[in-house]
């Protein structure tokens, strides 16, 4: 085991930083690809530029915000946060007390850590299920949560969703959505309602996911629990900041479902390409991934654990030909899962035979370092 | 009472928002003159734009960051933050488990609200000192806050500092030290050392405090204790964002002492000016303030409490005059001080006699408000 806790994990981050850096540095950005699907951007103008004041910023472009999220998101008011973690953190502290219990349901476990990290902070109980028919609303619950879709892009069935927000309203429990990349790939790519139609009192999406806005958390839902909401974040300093604000605003005016779509068409010209090498990638909603588990049974015997495996192949594939992915750069208790998001604007500049070429290339790398344990903690953290 | 609870601060804080946004749209920026000393500014060449991504823009920027806030703060490691009171958050996560107590000292009484809070999230014990020969750390405390200047500029003695750090170095207590705006007030106008120069093990500053930075937190300290905090920052969504880590460097770089030491001079003359219809004004650091209490005392009997009082007349200035102070527009348990701060830009804009009248006008009005309680509600909330 080489990254065993999140402290390790932020040291290969900081790794990755580095090398990012130096690709930036000294080859240009042309020369770095993203796709992790969180490429995210920051659209400004010069005026809106000007405006990013700490008390003026947020008058102007919190407005313009609540019209531009209500649109893609529904719901009556809209509250922007500094990241999709910090406001299932405000949402938590705001609505659950010690003792008191939280539900959440999934498509597939594992959840994203803030969910039970955050009730872990409060004192309360967390129970999560990913079998439908096992989902169950005990007496003492005080916020059910539904994820739209996983870190790994898999989607709720829409009935499902439909009657667990029913069933916490017979109780009349609060439903908090995490729809991360969902609300994009839930409505363009399945067709399925926005949360807040569908009945949810609380919803967020994060803004760099699946759209050119920052990382950033936006929240819609019912006025009366955002209002609550928007005081433990404002007390914390969980909410977004100005500028975050304003990329928001104009990352959901530039959001198109074009690129969601084309990659939805392209992700199966790509896996059959991979299929003449590997048996272990399978397709995502816009593109195509590699679980740790499967990555780590494809490559010769070795002493590291399945995430290791796949942190130093997400290494090879940054340091070697510039490709970022998920693992490489992610927050502590992220998925190791890696994803290569065919909807992100790099993944329109690769060609998929190259990028074919360069899984190949990684993959024969990673098959021999995997032997050699120092040789992988440096690769992951120097 | 019109204001009660952190709720009502909030639509308080919407409303002054939408009379700025009035303002910009109707009559221009020039016709708003921050005075609040947390004005920030958001500087950015075209070219640190085309960076902001999600992983690609915290790879150039943090790096710079590390440069400059180094520069700006001593330390062994920085670690920008979403704002002061996130850091403080995230610090309390780290370090402070259960049962455990925290003590603070600062000059004078009120804390600000985060502290406390913090600590009672994780089920702390917090106590806190303004009296020097008062001050204690009992055996369970596993962390020392000292903040440098108060929100409303009160500085602490630095032999008084130096002194709580000796006391929780010998019990092997880390020191977190809150200096938000005492980081540039302290050195610049005091000529006090730096806090990690005294010995701090974690210091935190807010870069939109007397400095041309955005809303935001910059810690710098040991590298052991950074560490731990980034792990909590990461996982709850409290670490800053790619724009504001952009802006932080250039903010850095363009932070000049001459505004403060020029406001230093400038605030006498202005005392001197209000004295001629007023004795509740004193002196701060970098201009004048009036406390919500003396406020109170020089106006008509009413039914209104102190705070309602500070907040009627911080709203009458925005609204006839345009003039931001803090009660108009600040965060819930934020000080109800109405402080003039004549180092921010658009201070060196107002001529001090015109500044003089606007607050003899408001007054006036004031004065006539407070009799009526209906009036006073729809200035604070429409």
């Amino acid at each position: 085991m080489i990254v065993n806790n999140s402290l390790d994990e932020i040291k290969k981050r900081e790794n990755s930083f580095k090398i990012i850096r130096n690709i930036v540095e000294n080859k240009g950005r042309d020369s770095l690809f993203d796709l992790t699907g969180l490429s995210g951007d920051f659209i400004a103008s010069d005026n809106d530029l000007n405006l990013l004041e700490t008390y003026v910023g947020p008058a102007i472009f919190e407005e313009q915000l609540q019209k531009e999220g209500i649109n893609h998101m529904g719901g009556e008011k809209i509250l922007p946060l500094n990241r999709t973690s910090s406001g299932i953190l405000a949402t938590i502290l705001s609505l659950v007390n010690e003792g008191e219990t939280v539900v959440h349901y999934l498509a597939k476990l594992p959840a994203h850590p803030s969910i039970p990290r955050s009730c872990e902070i409060v004192g309360g109980n967390y129970e999560e299920y990913d079998v439908f028919e096992k989902f169950y609303i005990p007496d003492n619950t005080s916020l059910v949560v539904i994820t739209g879709s996983t870190m790994d892009h898999q989607v709720i069935d829409e009935d499902e969703f439909k009657e667990i927000i029913n069933m916490a309203h017979e109780k009349n429990i609060p439903v908090l959505v995490d729809d991360a990349s969902g609300a994009r790939l839930r409505t363009v790519i399945f067709n399925q309602q926005k949360a807040c139609d569908l009945g949810a009192d609380i919803v967020i999406t994060s803004t760099d996911k699946l759209m050119p806005g920052p990382r950033g958390g936006l929240m819609a839902g019912k006025e009366k629990y955002l209002d609550q909401i928007k005081v433990k974040a404002n007390q914390f300093g969980l909410e977004a900041q100005p500028p975050s604000i304003l990329a928001m605003v104009n990352g959901l005016k530039n959001f198109k479902q074009d690129n969601l779509l084309k990659s939805y068409e392209r992700k199966h010209e790509f896996l059959e390409l991979l299929k003449n090498n590997f048996d272990m990638f399978e397709l995502t909603p816009t593109g195509v991934m590699v679980e740790a588990k499967k990555l780590a049974l494809s490559v010769n015997d070795n002493d590291l654990s399945d995430n290791d495996v796949a942190f130093i192949f997400s290494m090879i594939l940054l340091k070697d030909a510039g490709i970022i992915t998920i693992p490489a750069v992610s927050m502590p208790g992220a998925s190791p899962t890696i994803r290569f998001d065919l909807s992100t604007n790099d993944a329109f500049k690769l060609d998929l035979i190259d990028l074919n070429q360069i899984i190949i290339d990684a993959f024969e790398k990673l098959n021999n370092v995997v032997l050699d344990v120092d040789k992988s903690c440096e690769i992951v953290f120097n």
